[in-house]
């Protein structure tokens, strides 16, 4: 084994992702010492473009956490979404919005994560000057189970490290190393989901055509509108989940966009394409427990919701809060209480997301006319859940109540 | 063809269930004739134990056509209802009570359909001395799609009868001739789902345990517990769909319901059996549109809903009121809007109440691991929706709502 130095930290974190680098935050508040490990660049992470709607619990912890200073400045605060849909088959869409401020006094923010990425690496690494380690490899989880588990690594410049901890938080997302780690003692469970469509993403120069984001039930597919900033738009497709973005050059999406899109009163502005469209599949997956002996998963590595609820990020941070707070308690005082929690108290919530996730993905979403959720039936649910949830104060509440994000604790 | 007497009406009604029975009604105080024909005796009719529960709209439906005087004094007003599930998997169940009077104000009147029937063939054969022809078979209908449509029928005395009317009235439910009818047109779609389970019902005479409906989710399955009246219990098991009610011998039938039922402080009170214990299957069914020419469906020929959400009855006095206001203004000025309204104003409420009932279905009951409604994913929603319904006040109103049953009109 080649020669290795070995450093001691209190919380080793796994990935530099919105869940790893807050974390990190609220245990620096707390006077927890703790070393990031990143796979990838800075520069590949803060570029990312990725999720965009903030929940309201989210918008108020990164405040607390003193790292809301631009998010207050260039956040974009929506009190509501659109529905959008035909009453009758065929006929004519129009728009049902969902007033969030009426409906439960509050709203989201869109401020993209990439954003949220930048702000908090910048807090750690430019002004606190903390260690994040980029562009590590080789990553190994030590000795999980017992009270000194330690993390093996390859630095940028190829030398090998370990870093002793007392414990391992894993937000090195679905591909890491975490999760398997967490599934290697054979007490966890995997539950999930596949949904029979993909999402083609757009992100285009084109001013907005409108501020609020639209979920478009149509015919031919979702869609969905956003707005990014003043000169950017976001735009998806529901496209079959292999679908090849090689057929769909620049105009039939635009075209595509515009017929599912299309309500009295609505053109969408197009615009020159920013990136290359991709494909994303639709999935949902859940690992129970969170835990196992002193790692401990957070945000993508312990779930992925599909993004039709803007769950995402949310989800990733509303963990690390719960994880902070429990290790706050193990470092003040030595009460295992909180880490014994961990799990499922966070599970509640992430099966909220899940459910309300999968709910929207269900209601808005076209089905195959072969499969149980797209025959006549399952399309008869379908129309009638969209057109209670527009028509119910009570429905639209619960939807309104999910979308901005129930109180942290209260899920 | 044998020698057969002819008659006039205005309106023919096929089937003298609580749809057929209340259309007369809502008819006769309009000043409309109607002629009834029903393939059952009296005494099978008002003897069959069915569905218990009115909506909050029903009773005053039946208050407003003057047929409540019975139900006002009989009927029990019930102001919640409880689900019942351990909230984690294995652990002691709890009850969650929905509180409808607080949640939405109204409530729910447990009074058997068979006493519904009751009171409306009591006014309308004994008081009223009007026409309902009992034990009639080889219905026919003829010339739908024409202004003098006609049912030919067999009376019970062996005489053949054509019955001319303006309009022909399908109360017949899922087995009757007049879907049938409809569906011949070739414009008629089917939607359905069948469920993959039946309830097996039993009628006991035993006390209440408690007063209002108990929907329990437990591992082994569903169960509902419900009184019928100071002396009558009515309980349901979720078993196979094809289920053997020989296999359920009656001790075995109250283990299961004590097992499923259990509850801290809660013990079933057992008691003879009044039927023999039978299996029904769950399934969904939507026939559109409700209207061929001059035969418009109502009830059971046009829907069927599972009955969990106890809607059958609801809807179909729901269905009959629309018919009748139609009707109304039709011999009034001879307007056709109403009738030409009639099956897509009857239809959102239908779709309304089919997507509650799969929604209390896909709750409440087991679905088998191998299929997705089942496996550890759809288990994890199903718990998360549990959950959720209990604790947002939004979801709790949602369930409200629609059990209590939307307004005439709304939905």
């Amino acid at each position: 084994m080649a020669q290795r130095s070995e450093h001691r930290t209190q919380v080793g974190i796994v990935g530099a992702g919105p869940a790893g680098l807050v974390l990190a935050r609220l245990l620096a508040r707390a006077g927890i010492e703790s070393v990031m490990l990143e796979a990838r660049s800075r520069d590949h992470i803060e570029g990312r473009v990725r999720a965009g709607v903030l929940e309201a619990p989210t918008v108020e912890l990164l405040r607390d956490a003193g790292v809301a200073g631009r998010l207050d400045r260039e956040g974009m605060p929506h009190h509501g979404i659109s529905l959008r849909f035909a009453e009758t088959p065929g006929g004519p869409a129009t728009d049902h919005r969902i007033d969030f401020a009426d409906l439960v006094g509050t709203g989201i923010t869109v401020y993209g994560q990439q954003e949220v990425v930048k702000d908090l690496l910048a807090e750690r690494v430019d002004d606190a000057g903390l260690l994040v380690e980029f562009e590590v490899s080789g990553v190994g989880l030590h000795d999980v189970t017992t009270d000194t588990p330690s993390i093996s690594y390859t630095a940028a410049d190829g030398t090998e490290h370990l870093l002793r901890c007392d414990v391992i938080a894993g937000c090195d997302g679905y591909h890491g190393v975490s999760r398997p780690e967490l599934l290697a003692g054979g007490e966890g469970t995997v539950a999930e989901r596949e949904y029979p469509f993909g999402w083609l993403g757009v992100l285009a120069k084109a001013a907005p055509t409108t501020d609020e984001l639209v979920y478009a039930h149509h015919d031919r597919g979702f869609a969905l509108y956003s707005m990014r900033s003043p000169e950017v738009t976001r735009l998806y497709l529901q496209v079959p989940p292999d679908a090849d973005p090689g057929v769909w050059p620049e105009r039939r999406i635009w075209d595509e966009l515009q017929t599912r899109l299309a309500c009295d009163g609505f053109t969408l502005n197009e615009g020159e394409l920013l990136e290359k469209p991709g494909v994303t599949g639709m999935r949902s997956m859940v690992t129970e427990p969170m835990r196992r002996g002193r790692l401990f998963l957070a945000g993508d590595a312990a779930h992925i919701v599909p993004p039709t609820g803007a769950k995402g990020m949310n989800l990733a941070i509303a963990d690390v809060r719960v994880l902070a707070e429990a290790l706050t308690a193990f470092y003040a005082n030595g009460s295992q209480t909180g880490l014994d929690e961990y799990s499922a108290t966070c599970l509640r919530r992430v099966w909220r997301a899940e459910h309300f996730s999968w709910f929207m993905t269900s209601m808005l979403h076209r089905f195959d006319r072969s499969t149980e959720a797209g025959d006549p039936f399952g399309l008869g649910l379908q129309r009638s859940q969209l057109r209670y949830t527009v028509t119910s104060r009570a429905a639209a509440t619960s939807l309104a109540e999910n979308y901005v994000g129930l109180p942290h604790g209260a899920a």
